[in-house]
């Protein structure tokens, strides 16, 4: 296994017509907007009190601290999306409310290296007692994030301080060693973390730590179980009662676990952190069970729109082709962590085939996740809704019609803003002799390749074509460029120089290898074509339907185009799809014409049954990507459509 | 509003080859099983403790009260279907368990006529003051309901005394008066029960405090809030924090509601008791509301099966034409207490569409609550199930794939058996010169009518046929007998000794108006043919899908005949369907055999999605009727299949 990295961001600049739409909003809308959150100034918005919690806790503000036990990686998601905005715009304003924030969790901090609101001042008995519920280690980790980022962009020194100091008490709390617990996180993260604290500090005992998080996870007699047999365990989640340790990963070994279990973020993070794992260790059994795993999430457990957790009930994963579109969960934030692992693996294993649903978690479903005003954001992604049953105090209540100015539980903003102000991580890898362009982005890029500095442009409208000219500027540089040939690619085409090149595809890149030398372009080109896809009759919600593809997006119909009762619509298998090109709709998009027949009641409209036969009437249809929807007047919306042959 | 009652259930001998597979369970296996289960002599059932509770309760027994806060009501629906068994089979066992259980409630029953067992154990300072969730109310009229029954069956008044000492306090406590609790129960019952109490004793202060429960109901402020807002109030269930009081039908007046809202068990008995207090004081205004309701629900709001409630959590009612087959709630003792509705809107209406609905309930859901055996129920019917989704800490745990031994929640199974042993309740109504016939079921009965008895023999193998006999002997007495015509009926004939009559319809029943003399005999026949049915395409779940239906029954597919992932299947509209009369199957059956097509992967078996459509091939398809389905082999069961043109 040879390593691949992400370029640094602050060498990539990304101006693209299509990601403009949200990463120009990054530092003028939401991070604004998510500070006022965190500061408790929206009005009608679900109270956040992240950053009074830590002013609590730094004993400069009485009161009680409130909210989830959870509710400080809300901060630290938002400094690590503060990082990666200030390496493409730098912004004194937001860094000195970043520097603040950072100052104030020193203040937070014990003496001891340990920050956590909830157990400083609420449960400070319990601290360490309540792996399984109390999210200590999830919080440290998006802590160790935001510190490496932090540190990465500004490099000032405070915030990673305050980590390491963390990091070393958990060095010394958790580990083999008699003596330590022989603990692990309930909610996976702070693995991922730990080597990422590694890679910015070369500190390898953080490393081993991570390690042996997943080494020992998952081992009898079950940690978490007997956490809760002790006599004074208090639970913090009253639906834990009665806990499956499937639900957070920890019923078997990772190494012996076949399918994707429990709660579908939780799995991801887990299975990032085994990726690290696997890469630092060299470790190929881990490496395997990484791929078998994210071939059972995205074969068979996985949206055609990259969301996961077919649940609504503890977010979680159920069966294969288990795949309800109006109930599932589908959660932001699990398609952001399968967008991680998937980037992971493809860095991994050089495998372009990661990356297509890497991008169709991003395009689909992180995008549908944030609207394009940037303060309203799902937290649950299904690929129907009919807003008349996203009522409360029903099996749908977690189904929202709308997008929401917060939440209680807050996840998902937050790493929405972290997740597209680091959009760059998934253009580029490179190695010593290698570049890797994964995603087709417009930007400009200067990579360190063999110690020298290569300058590469990307200039593409994509996904409105699949064309894409690389201006490569080298000084006589050797290495092989590989472009990811996406699996949706039709009519592939790629010049060097204007020279047609041979195509060499290998694991779904292709490989121009030579020396670089000056200025040169590589112009790549495919065909993007909307397509129908079809579900596995085993995906019973959706057998018998089809799906609109176009290159990375999903197209779903909204009432808005459609009028209502979306689900009594149907195509014929193989209808033609007609392209057109809105420039003024959500700014800038390919919506897709097709003729489809709406069911109309064969007799009696007011009843639900009849003998006679539906009638059906034709009924132009107009689709639009899933990533866009409820952008307009909200109303129903439909991924999946009937078929008749 | 002319009264039509039904003949006493000791005047109805039931001997029929459909029920009989049920009614002769009854006390074989059915009580004798109820029994240990109420003694908690059942291995590896969920634990009762109700008979328990009660011995506690009389201070015969140390221990703590354990199980729901209205275990105590399974005792009182025990006894309730005793005493209706007792009427067709006196069993000598039986009644003096009976008389034991009533003896020892006797000794439970406080001075002042209070008889519950959680309050009196467990919170007897919270009496009335918790009439949301505390079932007091509703544990009191399934008592009252068991003392009108047994009292009826057996001349016994013990029962029928501890209910009016009961009663009487009610009556001291509830009412308009200044001083008395203006509240009304949380879960209707005791309305309906309370007319049940003055029916057998005339006593109508109980009459007037069933009307004054639903007069006061719903009004502002909600009385249920206030009880909530109490500074000492105590919830018994954690998820009645931010209580909708809609669940319990206490959101607007009850002449007010235009839907059926919440809890379905709970809108069902209510609407009961509407029906009854319109009656008794010939309320039309009453009566209409009640006709609204009941076409909401029926029309909008109902599974083909006669089953309700749509929503897994809180087991209540969402919107119209919101009907999902694999994730709603049905619950058995919904489709009880909309049988119970229809009944008495049949008999105050005498329009037979009534019984149509009570029809599809009692043959499809609730006999689908039971298993041929008569020892495992279910509670939850949906019309879909694919086992492998039946899993525990999921959105589907409601929906069990196989029938269970008991409940903690054990509503459903002596509800079905007091629904069953009083199935002749549904088969006549009369009045002093009416006689109808509602269901078809063989049986000798003797009838009232106008001071003089008739004696009816019903000789009929429905549903296997259409083809009822009616003898009838009478001296010389002239009445209409009122034949009920199905919805479903084709080519009806009747004739009456044997000379074919002229058909006079009304309101669904076919009337023979005459003298009867001496012994004579009708013969009324209708075709029963296998249907398809069309589901309005505002219903989603089923849009583009077909059921069966055959006279009164709802036909399904089950994994026995027809292999696995039959959501797979398809038909197309208008498939000829064979029926086969299979007489060892379930006790002797129609099935229905047809012929379909499978959906198969387009191309890659092994993944969710495909740009191939999918292939077909054809299929040999076989249906058995939905309320015997899980008889055999557990599997999959379906009742909508998708169609093709």
């Amino acid at each position: 296994m040879k390593h691949l990295s992400s370029l640094p961001l602050r060498d990539i600049k990304i101006n693209d017509n299509f990601w403009n739409r949200y990463t120009k909003l990054i530092p003028e809308v939401i991070l604004p907007y998510q500070w006022n959150i965190l500061n408790d100034r929206v009005p009608d918005a679900p109270a956040s009190y992240c950053l009074r919690n830590f002013r609590i806790a730094a004993k400069e503000e009485n009161g009680e601290r409130l909210g989830t036990v959870f509710q400080d990686s809300d901060a630290y998601k938002w400094l690590e999306a503060v990082a990666y905005s200030l390496a493409a715009d730098p912004d004194p304003e937001l860094e000195k409310n970043a520097d603040e924030v950072i100052a104030l969790l020193g203040r937070a901090q014990q003496p001891d290296g340990y920050l956590n609101t909830y157990f400083t001042c609420i449960a400070p008995e319990n601290r360490w007692r309540n792996l399984c519920e109390g999210h200590e280690l999830y919080c440290a980790g998006h802590l160790f994030e935001a510190a490496a980022a932090y540190y990465e962009t500004t490099g000032k020194r405070k915030i990673l301080d305050i980590s390491c100091r963390f990091a070393d008490l958990l060095c010394t709390v958790f580990g083999p060693e008699e003596g330590k617990l022989h603990g692990y996180p309930g909610h996976p993260e702070v693995e991922l973390a730990l080597v990422r604290l590694y890679q910015v500090t070369g500190n390898d005992t953080y490393l081993n730590l991570g390690k042996y998080f997943l080494d020992v996870r998952g081992g009898k007699p079950n940690y978490f179980l007997q956490e809760m047999s002790q006599p004074d365990f208090h639970h913090i989640f009253p639906e834990f009662r009665g806990y499956d340790p499937a639900y957070s990963q920890s019923h078997l070994p990772v190494l012996l676990q076949k399918t994707a279990e429990g709660h579908a973020v939780r799995a991801v993070y887990l299975y990032c952190a085994m990726t690290d794992i696997a890469y630092y260790y060299q470790d190929k059994q881990l490496l395997e069970q990484c791929v078998r795993l994210w071939y059972n999430v995205v074969q068979k457990r996985m949206y055609i729109t990259g969301s996961i957790g077919s649940s609504g009930f503890l977010e979680r994963f159920t069966v294969d082709y288990d795949l309800p579109n109006d109930s599932g969960y589908s959660e932001t934030c699990a398609s952001i962590g399968l967008a991680l692992f998937g980037l992971r693996m493809a860095r991994l294993t050089r495998d372009a085939s990661y990356i297509d649903i890497a991008e169709r978690a991003l395009y689909n479903t992180v995008r549908g996740g944030i609207a394009l005003t940037g303060d309203r954001y799902f937290y649950v992604n299904p690929l129907e809704v009919w807003p008349d049953i996203c009522i409360e105090n029903t099996s749908r209540e977690h189904v929202k019609a709308v997008r929401q100015k917060w939440f209680d539980v807050a996840c998902c903003p937050t790493n929405i803003a972290r997740t597209f102000s680091s959009l760059g991580q998934y253009i580029y890898s490179a190695s010593e002799n290698e570049l890797f362009v994964n995603l087709f982005i417009n930007n400009k890029a200067s990579a360190v390749i063999g110690g020298s500095t290569v300058s590469i442009n990307t200039i593409t409208d994509y996904p409105k074509t699949g064309h894409v000219i690389f201006e490569v500027e080298a000084d006589s540089m050797e290495f092989t460029l590989f472009i990811r040939v996406p699996d949706f690619a039709e009519k592939l085409l790629v010049s060097v120089n204007n020279n047609s090149a041979d195509l060499k595809i290998e694991n779904g890149y292709c490989m121009i290898s030579k020396v670089w030398n000056g200025k040169e372009s590589v112009d790549f080109s495919f065909e993007i074509r909307s397509k129908l896809i079809y579900a596995n009759p085993q995906v019973r919600a959706s057998v018998g339907k089809a799906a609109i593809l176009r290159g990375p997006e999903v197209y779903c119909l909204e009432e808005a185009d459609n009028g209502t009762q979306l689900a009594a619509l149907s195509i014929s298998e193989g209808v033609s799809l007609r392209e057109e090109w809105q420039e003024e709709l959500f700014g800038g998009t390919m919506v897709v014409h097709l003729e489809g027949e709406k069911s109309l009641p064969g007799d009696n409209e007011n009843t639900s049954y009849s003998t006679a036969p539906n009638k059906k009437e034709k009924i132009d249809l107009t689709a639009i990507p899933y990533g866009s929807w409820n952008n307009r007047t909200p109303g129903e919306m439909i991924v999946w459509l009937h078929t008749s042959k």
